[in-house]
Formats: structure tokens, C-alpha cells, sequence
């Protein structure tokens, strides 16, 4: 069961990643991280702006470093001081839109 | 004068730098860089999405990191292997933005 802000205990977590694809535990802190690869700068940019779209709604964000092809993921809530269910949808939401570019 | 791939001589890079407001050279390699702060996630990807349109345009494309209101731009020319006039006119391109935001 999730504690009282959200924080997924590291089974809660660990067993959301088997269902992620290429989503792995940050070896850095309590967060999941996944490297997107595209054809191209359109195709990434194109993707973020996508997952922008969702992150605003969900008043949920995600840390990334983009460069041309590549777009380096990192998810984590801030306010809870790590991982949360928040963060398995958002990841989620990704997955459902870089299916689709 | 500038090298044939466009290289700008440590000279030609520290003068441009001077009249860009809060750009640096990297300690790290051959490039420029800036934190751009915004008031929110909004304004940062607004920012990013229009300077998106004018690297695509240009065909020459930031690496950037963003989370919540701050992106952390770095600007290099890959193929000439530091920094080039096309940084310093994406860089310019990128304080337009800013100051429109």
C-alpha cells in the first residue's frame, strides 16, 4: 500500500518497472530514468511537446536532457522525495506516445 | 578570421560572448552555455518550442536540459568540433525568445 504522500515502496516500484519497457530504477536516487532514441530532432522534439501537453495537465514534469535524436528521461516527485504513482503514469503516457511517432 | 569548418578561434568566441547576456564558455569542451530561468514549466517549454522551430529551420540544434521552470542550454557545432557562428546566431535567436517571454 502506498504511503501516506504517495512514495512507492521499492517492490511497488521495482514491480512497475517489469511492466515499463526500458524503464530502469536511477542508480543516483530514488527516481526511474529511460534514454528515448528518435530518427531525428523533429521526432523528439515532437515527442516532448506531446508529453509537455500531458505533464501540464497532470501538473506532473518531467526532468530531460534532449540532444538531437536522443531525449534522457528522468522521473521523480519532488514532493514526496521520490518515486509515486505519478510518476508510473507519466511514464506510461510516454511509452503510449513514443509508440505512436 | 574564422578556420574552414566555421571554427571560431577562442579570440572570435570570448567577443561574442561579450555581447550575449549570461553566456559562458564551458569548462567542459568547446561550447557555450546558459540557465535560463522562467516563472514555470509553461514558460520553459513555450521557450523551448520556439527556439525548437528556429533550430530546425537552421538545422542546428541545442542540447538542452530542462525541469520545472529552468533549461540549461549548451551550444557546440558537431561537425566543426567547438563552437561556430551557427551558436552564436542560435544563441541570439535564443535571447530574442527570452526576452519575449
Amino acid at each position: 500500500m502506498p504511503s501516506e504522500n504517495g512514495l512507492l515502496s521499492p517492490q511497488e516500484r521495482d514491480a512497475a518497472l517489469t511492466r515499463l519497457d526500458g524503464w530502469s530504477a536511477s542508480g543516483e536516487r530514488d527516481a526511474i530514468t529511460k534514454s528515448f532514441r528518435f530518427a531525428d530532432f523533429s521526432e523528439s522534439f515532437g515527442f516532448m511537446a506531446r508529453v509537455a501537453l500531458v505533464a501540464e495537465k497532470a501538473d506532473h514534469h518531467p526532468e530531460w536532457f534532449n540532444v538531437y535524436n536522443k531525449v534522457d528521461v528522468t522521473l521523480s516527485t519532488h514532493e514526496a522525495g521520490g518515486v509515486t504513482h505519478k510518476d508510473i503514469a507519466l511514464a506510461e503516457a510516454m511509452e503510449a506516445i513514443a509508440a505512436t511517432v
